[in-house]
């Protein structure tokens, strides 16, 4: 077996064995095979495709080229849940206590943020003292005691996903079904769970902007899912707009634990619900939807949701008096209001660019070293559909640096539109594929 | 611009602009573009192909990575030719000098052999004290005084052609129109001629299998010609079974001494009257094609090509005692006889096959750096259509090694086909586009 004839076969639209599949993966980890004949493979991929099984033996190959993490000591069915990524996305700070507080357990290995897209981990870290970097052992044993368990991916796993996404980057060969699903789904199977819930994220603000093209993404992930032994249910959501109001790391921290403390944001609960009704399922908690959403509602109403985020930050290290009283968190130097310069009901708040504005406020990278400000970033006052008046506020920006700040607000009054004639309310769950 | 949104432009089968094109190749020539990535390009435009102005575009831009040979200074019309490559090719050899004693001159720089492609070089430099290392002023001089002069590519013509060419045998991507024809043009181009005659092979030999993917490359060759204004004309000849009768290097030099001499072979002739008539219509010297055949025929037969190919030889420094007597050439140490076991008709000699026997004597390099053995080789005895009884000399193999003997003569019994059925004789010339 050779690297060239794998290209040719590809090249010339054929299916990629097992075999031919698991040699590309260990040879191109172990770095016999270079960049450059990788990089023509998944091109050649890009262009001609992949079945389901050649996507699902690129998922397994992908997941074996680094440690698999074994949960089998926890009790219980893991249920994993993954977003294909957004802009505003707290959704994991709250959905994730929330199903443990009603007995799912949750070892969450996260990422970081990167570009326009924030990460859990950075989020969590803006609470002082957060250790996301704790070894497997207490991880597994946190998840025993407590039922939640959320650090940083701090396990070699899937490096060979980690080395072709690098690359597929560079290559312009990002926006590839096949490969994006075995991208998520090696390191959903490396993670070690035994199901899968994803929110696969549709519009401006993710990698998918289409429905269509968000739904065979789901279709491809559910099918290696099925393929790889992990049942996987996905929830295509709407990211045209940032979910919720706050978008910035503390500041989305801050939104999270006033959801939890009942302050109900519609669409952030709607996408927690639905994600969490279903992850309850896969455990076995309880097989009608409905119910479960109840059961869910009730854990928030009740305050167990959010004594079980404060479980899980006491138990992490993290100092929980923020989280009694979230004025302690450092605020930016700067809080500047913005007015709207028009009237009528807002139409547009672009996902994509309100993420890029917050990201260069500091609260994101664009290059993977660079050190991140928990503090900046900025809320929404109106979200799409909602009438504003001239002169009314639209949003708050959080800054620490007066030039920035003079930026984002420029960038931020061209990417909110307003029109004049009403704006329906956008549909948040826009469906599931399962 | 930047190199990520040209391959996403040809991945989504966009057309590049003559000013993406460059960016590429100035970058890629200068290592600022990385080979992964040049990569990714390649296998795009394998996969999407490129129109003619970009397939020219490629050509001049890979033509000016490096020198551009100024033949300016030479009087009359240069007239290149090239062959894409065969086993048995010893064209140029006779070819050559027989268009510079009709006043056409004839400044030629020539490739080395690899894998079971021979090169005109190494035929010369198996002349003792052939030199084709001279310099540019040299050649040039060699070229005003005798009319001729044939080196190697000491120049360093098309850097980045070089560069992609090892890049696209290692990626699969060989075998694309665009690529190939920009590959041959940037040489062309680079070498300084005015107007260029191809003689593109067809068959088991060549590059192009078939006479239709051998009339798109021509076709893809004299549109970039057209718009790089250096009329071209292609000529299509058969390469299924080797040309002429000697395939290695000293055997194959003497075969054309021999033909030069008068020792006419059917459908070397065929191949030389045709590419040459071509040549002399474009050089000016004459309009009518057959009437070039005829000019070209006398000089043949009144001994002036002869006379200029020992001028020559001379002129670079060449024993020409040996084109007087070819029975100077260093021999091989054993010459095997190779006698029919069937009786019938030859059906088939496989170029390809017999190109990689010879080169496995010792005739040809595997790897770039490999010493080539002038004195090894084969003489056919038989041509396809010719009758051969059992027990019949079909072939002499010329070796210095027993065991690689012993090898030669296995392949070449298996790769000679033998009917009983009457085989007609093939077709040399197969066409011409222009």
């Amino acid at each position: 077996m050779n690297i060239i004839d794998i290209i040719e076969k590809k090249r010339d639209k054929k299916t990629l064995t097992k075999e031919e599949i698991n040699y590309f993966i260990e040879n191109y980890t172990n770095g016999k095979i270079a960049d450059y004949q990788a990089s023509a493979l998944l091109m050649a991929i890009f262009l001609n495709g992949m079945d389901d099984e050649e996507t699902t033996n690129l998922a397994l190959a992908m997941a074996k080229s680094g440690e698999i993490l074994d949960l089998s000591k926890i009790n219980g069915i893991i249920v994993d849940k993954h977003s294909t990524g957004g802009v505003g996305d707290k959704v994991s700070l709250i959905l994730l206590p929330l199903v443990a507080s009603c007995g799912v357990p949750v070892a969450k290995m996260s990422g970081r943020g990167l570009g326009f897209t924030g990460g859990t981990v950075d989020k969590l870290e803006s609470i002082p003292g957060y250790n996301t970097k704790i070894d497997m052992n207490t991880f597994m044993q946190n998840v025993e005691k407590i039922g939640i368990s959320m650090i940083s991916q701090t396990l070699n796993l899937a490096p060979a996903d980690k080395k072709i996404y690098a690359l597929r980057d560079s290559i312009s060969c990002v926006e590839s079904i096949p490969l994006i699903a075995s991208s998520i789904m090696s390191k959903k199977i490396a993670s070690g769970a035994d199901k899968i819930v994803l929110d696969v994220t549709v519009g401006s603000g993710a990698f998918m902007k289409t429905k269509e093209k968000a739904r065979k993404l789901a279709k491809q992930m559910i099918e290696i899912g099925k393929l790889a032994n992990r049942e996987t249910v996905c929830v295509l959501t709407n990211m045209d707009e940032p979910l919720g109001y706050a978008v910035g790391n503390s500041l989305e921290v801050i939104e999270a634990i006033e959801f939890l403390n009942g302050n109900i944001i519609e669409d952030v609960k709607e996408v927690v619900l639905e994600l969490g009704a279903n992850m309850l399922k896969l455990a076995g908690i309880g097989e009608d939807i409905e119910q479960n959403k109840e059961l869910l509602m009730k854990n928030i109403k009740n305050g167990k949701a959010f004594e079980k985020f404060k479980e899980l930050v006491q138990m992490q290290g993290g100092d929980i008096t923020y989280l009694e009283d979230v004025e302690k968190f450092q605020k930016a130097k700067y809080i500047e209001y913005v007015y709207s310069e028009e009237k009528g009901y807002i139409r547009k708040i672009d996902a994509k660019e309100i993420g890029k504005i917050v990201c260069e406020l500091g609260a994101g990278r664009i290059e993977k070293e660079d050190e991140i400000d928990y503090s900046v970033g900025l809320i929404l006052r109106k979200k799409v559909s909602d009438k504003v008046a001239k002169g009314e506020e639209i949003a708050y920006i959080y800054a620490n640096d007066t030039e920035k700040l003079g930026i984002a607000k420029q960038k931020l009054l061209k990417n909110i539109k307003i029109s004049e004639e009403k704006v329906e309310k956008p549909k948040i769950v826009l469906g599931k594929e399962q």
